[in-house]
């Protein structure tokens, strides 16, 4: 096989093989196919895309290109779920507690990765004595044992996905449908998934801005799980304005305790509903979504599925006292008020905007070597749709300095209030 | 400027702008942009094109990233010339010697490259004694005295279109109308024509098998010309059958004598006239077509051509007598005739078949330290249309080897022999 033969194969539009796909990436990674020709490939790939079961070949041969997780240890099925990535996104911290309450084995890899805050890791290190340096064997006993826990991910998971990515990064080849999914769907494979939820944005706050493409992601990814033998299934959300009112990471884990207590957002906790029964029936623990539903609205009604987050945290070094005393939790020095400057509704609330508000606070890394502030943030007052009178708080900012002058702007330019009341689908569509 | 926003814009089907190509040319020649971006540029440039003044814009900048020629001490309009390939070409050793000898200056840099035969500067070597070793003095001094010299291409002209086109030779990007319309316009342009002349084939001999792709070659080409204030016309030829009868070294040579005796094959003799009318309109020799190619025949018919040839062929150290004695010329030691099996017309002579078994013979360069052997090739008896009895000599063989069995399997699969006397069309069109 020669690689340049291989490029005006995709290049005229045509299919490549499960063995030339597999050649690329093994060749890939190795070293043995330079970059550029390597980024040509990508390029002709974005013109002309991937079929399904080419996308399910480079699924394949990314998830062997490295280490695979064993997970047959762990009993019965193992769910995970991926979200594509949004603004105040707290889901992994409501959803995996809360299936995990009505028997659903969560065996969760985490990221911290760069973003308007960081990863779930990161997010639960705001909890004192958390740590996710626990052995393999350790972590599949916790699993096991309480049907959750969370590991970092192992750098020798999917090299060729790494490798590629840092590619597709500086030759503007990210924004490929079939390259995001097989980039996703190798990484939940080589984690040792069973069966796999994906949590699709949408809109100004997320990855994918049209709905349209946000759809074609969610069916491609379905589609690649069912062609390697992975159950998945896919919910598209809305992500125009952030989920949940907390943007932050020490502020997300609180309204995530809130959330499993039946205090949370209402869309925040319509998303960890509809995902949640999504994973639970992939798990085999109900046979319909309303019969999961209901099993999961039990658990936060009874106050088992806080229960379980309490175990969880212990079970990892966590002080779990932060569930009942928030003031545990880290705090910013300074709380800064943004009021209303006029009266109406909010017709608009960016979440794009937003979060690069809570970024210049410190909450997100701009780079892999930035450190996480885990106490700043921003509190949202009032969401889409919500009528404000002249002079009413529209955000809390949590900052560690006395200045946020810059900061107040840019969530003033976030919002919009018009005279018309508005509202937005949280659920889109989903998909199976 | 960065290099990945510009990959993006060009991926999204924005033009370029003048500053932006020029960032791209001058840092990828010094190597501040890694080839890897550059290749997925280049596959962007094939998907979503180019305009003509972004063609432009690349032209000029490939010229500036290295030496140009200064021709101005050469008096009148120097009009070059440049043919995109093909079987049998004899071109230029006829057109120069042709146009030369009614006063046009032809300053000539002429190169090796790959091919079934050997350049310009390789046929000329087949007469004893040529050499293109002069100095540039020497090379205007000759250009002013006898109105044609050809000298080997400077190392230093056009760097960027070596570097590029080295890329794009692995990276299946070759093939893109504007990128390499770009390539021939800058080299031209640093050799220091003040008008062109271009030579597009199309067929299956040709590079460019398809007319229509020919046509938008062609027209990139001459428009490009005109944005850089070059006049520029083109004439698009058939390349199904190879031109004229002989191809080799040698073999062309002696061909190209016939042809300024008046005694050639039509197909290159209308070729070169076509394609010299062109030549002396651009030097203003000749107010129209019609009149300058009266003045070109009527220099066939009284031996001027022939006589420049002479003149052109000592001036430069080579042996004239091979222009009454072709003996002197290299000749193969042994000589094969290749039979027909059947009756007939010939309905097919496929040149790019042809072309290959005379490579294959060694009259051309397979790779960039090939030894080509000037004595070798073939000559075809029958030509497209002509009718064949069983028996008769189809071509003849020029070998250094006694078995040519190969040889003569791959030259009767070039052929085909039917019942119907078709014709074909040698001039497609011109573009103005």
């Amino acid at each position: 096989m020669r690689m340049d033969s291989i490029i005006e194969k995709k290049r005229d539009g045509l299919s490549l093989s499960e063995e030339e796909i597999a050649y690329i990436v093994t060749n890939y990674t190795n070293d043995m196919i330079p970059d550029y020709q390597m980024s040509a490939l990508l390029m002709a790939i974005y013109f002309q895309g991937m079929t399904i079961e080419e996308s399910a070949s480079l699924t394949t041969a990314m998830v062997e290109s490295g280490d695979t997780v064993d997970l047959s240890a762990i009993d019965g099925i193992k769910v995970d779920k991926h979200s594509t990535g949004g603004v105040g996104d707290t889901t992994t911290l409501t959803l995996a507690p809360l299936v995990a309450s009505v028997g659903v084995s969560v065996a969760k890899m985490s990221g911290r990765g760069l973003g308007h805050t960081g990863g779930t890791l990161d997010k639960l290190e705001a909890i004192e004595g958390f740590h996710i340096e626990i052995s393999n064997e350790e972590f599949v006993n916790l699993v096991n044992k309480n049907h959750l826990a969370v590991i970092g991910q192992s750098a020798q998971l999917v090299p060729a996905d790494k490798k590629i990515y840092s590619l597709r990064d500086v030759t503007a080849t990210v924004n490929s449908i079939p390259l995001i999914a097989s980039s996703i769907m190798s990484k939940k494979i080589a984690s040792g998934a069973d069966a796999i939820v994906l949590d699709v944005k949408t809109g100004a706050g997320a990855f994918m801005q049209e709905a349209s493409e946000a759809e074609e992601l969610a069916k491609t990814m379905v589609e690649i799980g069912k062609n390697v033998g992975r159950d998945t299934l896919a919910v598209i959300s809305n992500m125009d304005q952030p989920l949940g009112y907390a943007i932050g990471n020490a502020l997300e884990v609180q309204e995530a305790i809130d959330t499993l207590k039946g205090q949370g957002p209402d869309d925040l906790t319509e998303l960890t509903l509809v995902l949640g029964s999504q994973m639970v029936v992939l798990a085999k623990k109900a046979n319909t979504m309303a019969e999961a539903r209901a099993m999961l609205e039990e658990n936060i009604k009874n106050g088992r599925a806080i229960e379980m987050f309490k175990t969880f945290v212990e079970a990892q070094g966590g002080d779990s006292k932060i569930v009942d005393d928030p003031s545990l939790l880290p705090r910013a020095n300074f709380q800064h008020e943004v009021k209303s400057e006029r009266s109406g509704y909010i017709t608009k609330l960016i979440a794009d905007k937003v979060g690069k508000a809570v970024l210049l606070l410190g909450a997100g890394r701009q780079d892999k070597d930035s450190v996480i502030d885990l106490s700043v943030g921003a509190i949202l007052h009032k969401k889409l749709g919500d009528s404000v009178t002249k002079g009413d708080t529209l955000f809390t900012i949590h900052s560690n300095v006395e200045n946020n002058d810059e900061i107040v702007t840019m969530l003033l330019e976030s919002i919009e209030i018009g005279q018309n009341k508005v509202s937005d689908t949280l659920i889109i569509k989903t998909i199976e």
